[in-house]
């Protein structure tokens, strides 16, 4: 390694440090901290994000840069050197637009944001938090113009976290996905309703976490460098390689909120875990994009979790730990229960064929608030009538409708939510790669085994970071682009043998 | 508040933000982070001290400093900003000696060397960390080289934490200490001893948790700026005024252990939270020396937490929490339990009156690891034999003996010991000075009421910070200079009232 490279990876790794203490600062906030540490942690993130981003946007990064191409490009293309160069010249390019101060201010007002979102929604306050969140209109679409020449300006904010996906592509293929999923939402809504009752008893909380960890343990999840622990909103967030944390949050009345909710974060945790440990302390060592990431957690969740073959080994377990609950419970009654299909209010509790409209829905208002064509203050009813429209169901409190979920809040408006959609789009063309290549897999999830899927996302997704881009790792992991006809074929096959669709597809087949 | 104060109030709030964040990255290291975290923190905290120290360093704050000090003069002394000045213009001239680079090394080290000895401890495998050790040795005395001119190479160390004592005068007022120490620790051995089997029982956590919360809370720890949670070796850290935490450890099968750690690190807590606001994210908003902040936790735990007058009140109550375990131990032979004096291995669960003997010998090895007069390899060996003089019992293992405490392995040797001694002489120099002022303390103790007491602390200590030196501080909160003959009257007198001591002193004059 000559001595351009080496000066660079000591920047790289020492900005690294200051946005891994970030993220710790981060977790505290949202697990540990008392409520008194709220203004001053407001203001250390907001220090630490400023050095970081001072430290990278320093003009010397950029010479590096300059002065490493060449040798990039003698390079192979997916050697560590090469990407490194190439993912690094990427990020810096972006972030020389966006003047510290700027950052600083918008981190700052996150955490107080984070916090005043907090109080709120408890207390069902929009108002409250209303002046926050125009801040954050005003101050998103500040971040956009640092980017001018987009087609839109959530162009720049998707870019930050889905490469590859502008609005105009992403609206198309929405559009798609949702004159599909339409009918097939209609055909279920016709049928009987499934009974899930099972899932709304009391099960004790150290009870579902101890349950929750033992499946996380199987699934790869590496308690040595990980931990789980309580948050208002879960998430996973990473201090290294060796240090990848989730959070959960348990409902007594509601045994599948912090199963699914953990099995979910697993996902993103093992794609954390999973990178080359020569990728530590650098900007490689992350997952290549917000619909990537989502793609392994919506996998290991539903795909992995919500099918038959999981089941058929875990319902046995679960009743071990659940006897009064479950005993008498048989396990497709269960299996019926945790796949149940119909409208409601709460993104994250929504079953997987609705979900992707609770996500247009705020792809949608992202768009019209930064066209102005929506105002922050009319945000609450717009929300009513939307989801009056699309589930046809009472409109909800804002507690659980403008205020339910936390990315606004803590972060911006704008590039928030595509990833979802295209994270349930990549699980299944994801899964359906590595049934082609080991076609046992579903048996071995039935035997309580998850190595070889788990080996075989490693090789094609874990292990890269963000060396490729997303249109790239997709390409090489699946032999096609990003198609929404695996996912399509997947809820087709699924739902079609739990109720009785006339669909075409063939029945029973997952 | 002119350009130059607010550059300096910038610069020392940035520098006190990175401080901020490593001792959150440390507190976490301390209590959750799993263990394949460890290597990636020890680079993160080295990156952030370091950081910290250069920024400290930049001689634009010494220009600061310098264009600042005529008008420092025109100030009343104990304004904030004369203090402010006053204080950091001392930290400066101290820091500037340390290269940056140095600093980087030692904290990586230290990062690691902890880590080593988490593990080595339960293992009783002291060779594991004597080359941690070796070099912490050699860190040390490099330190000190930094600082020539001093008597003694411990001189500098101890000076970063208890200004205004010197090797000199440490080893002059411990002498004088110990000829009085051990005529009453050879009176108590004399009499029959005290019986402590209550102590001995099964307690489940929980409620050892519980009762030590409740009485953290009377005292006025503020819980919505702290909290508690467990880790190996309790402490008390803050990461600002609005968030300072503690930290226990729990013996289910010794009710003292958590109980009375819990009350010590409470006194600290009670210093931490009681700085003046205006003082936030500044230097001044900090103990001022290792001794006034161990007088605070050493006169929370034991001057308050082992009185009769406590436990007049809580004994019913701590009952209540261990029905089966306390309820026929009378409330006498409980307050006799507690207050057992006998030879014993761990510091930390020493008595009252054999405790400044361990204190004692730990800083004894320092000197002479310090002056080359004893090896890392030998030191096992010598900690065995002065436990069997001083104490009279049989040699530990290194778990009990040489492994028992974090402070050298976490940081360095010299400095690190002798506050302990200074603060149980304060303790007892403070209380009585509080008493002179509020006579009715002890009734109100007696009612579960500590606001008085509290009240005074804060006026005459915490509120000040760092603003006077330790010196300073006890003149004007006392009366006096620091003086042991507060501390062997509080001592004589209750023990005097516990045991049939022949010692002059007044009976049962608690």
């Amino acid at each position: 390694m000559n001595r351009e490279m080496r000066e660079l990876k000591g920047r790289l790794s020492e900005i690294h440090d200051l946005e891994s203490a970030a993220a710790l600062l981060q977790w505290d906030q949202a697990t540990y901290m008392p409520p008194g540490g709220g203004p001053a942690r407001a203001r250390q993130l907001g220090t630490l994000r400023r050095l970081a981003h001072e430290k990278f946007t320093d003009p010397a990064v950029g010479a590096l840069l300059e002065r490493l191409a060449p040798q990039a490009s003698g390079l192979p293309y997916d050697s560590d050197e090469a990407s490194l160069i190439r993912v690094v010249r990427r990020d810096y390019e972006r972030a020389v637009r966006i003047p510290a101060e700027f950052m600083a201010r918008f981190q700052a007002h996150q955490a107080e944001s984070y916090e005043a979102w907090a109080r709120a929604r408890p207390a069902n306050d929009f108002a409250a938090v209303r002046p926050c969140l125009e801040k954050t209109l005003e101050l998103s679409l500040e971040l956009a113009g640092f980017f001018p020449g987009g087609a839109h300006p959530a162009d720049a904010l998707i870019d930050f976290v889905d490469p590859d996906t502008t609005v105009a592509v992403a609206r198309a293929l929405f559009a798609d996905l949702r004159a599909r999923l339409v009918p097939l939402v209609r055909a279920i809504a016709s049928q009987p309703p499934a009974d899930d009752a099972c899932l709304r008893q009391s099960f004790p909380e150290s009870d579902q976490l101890r349950f929750g960890t033992e499946v996380a343990g199987r699934f790869g999840y590496d308690f040595e460098r990980g931990r789980i622990d309580k948050t208002r909103h879960p998430f996973m967030t990473s201090f290294s390689i060796g240090d990848v944390r989730i959070t959960m949050r348990a409902r007594e009345d509601d045994l599948g909120d912090a199963l699914f909710s953990i099995l979910h974060e697993t996902g993103h945790a093992l794609y954390g875990q999973g990178a080359r440990r020569e990728l530590e302390e650098l900007p490689l060592a992350e997952g290549t994009s917000s619909g990537v990431h989502e793609s392994q957690s919506r996998l290991w969740e539903n795909v992995v979790g919500r099918s038959r073959a999981f089941w058929s080994f875990f319902y046995p377990r679960l009743q071990e730990v659940f006897p009064a609950q479950l005993g008498n419970v048989p396990r497709e009654a269960f299996y019926r229960a945790i796949n149940k299909v119909e409208p409601s209010l709460i993104r994250t509790d929504a079953d997987e064929v609705t979900y992707n409209l609770h996500v247009m829905m705020r792809f949608d208002f992202e768009l019209a608030l930064l066209e102005g064509r929506l105002a922050v203050r009319d945000l609450p009813e717009a929300w009513r009538e939307r989801v009056r429209a699309d589930f046809g169901i009472a409109p909800a409190d804002d507690r659980d409708g403008v205020l339910q979920d936390v990315h606004w809040y803590a972060g911006q408006i704008g590039g928030m939510f595509q990833g979802y959609t295209l994270g349930n789009i990549l699980s299944a063309q994801f899964f359906q790669a590595a049934l082609r290549a080991h076609p046992r897999i579903p048996e071995e999830i039935a035997q309580g085994v998850f190595s070889t899927l788990h080996g075989w996302l490693i090789e094609n997704i874990y292990q890269h970071g963000r060396k490729y881009r997303p249109a790239e790792l997709i390409e090489r992991a699946t032999g096609s682009p990003l198609t929404i006809e695996p996912y399509l074929g997947y809820l087709r096959g699924k739902y079609s043998g739990l109720y009785d669709l006339a669909l075409g597809a063939p029945a029973r087949a997952e």
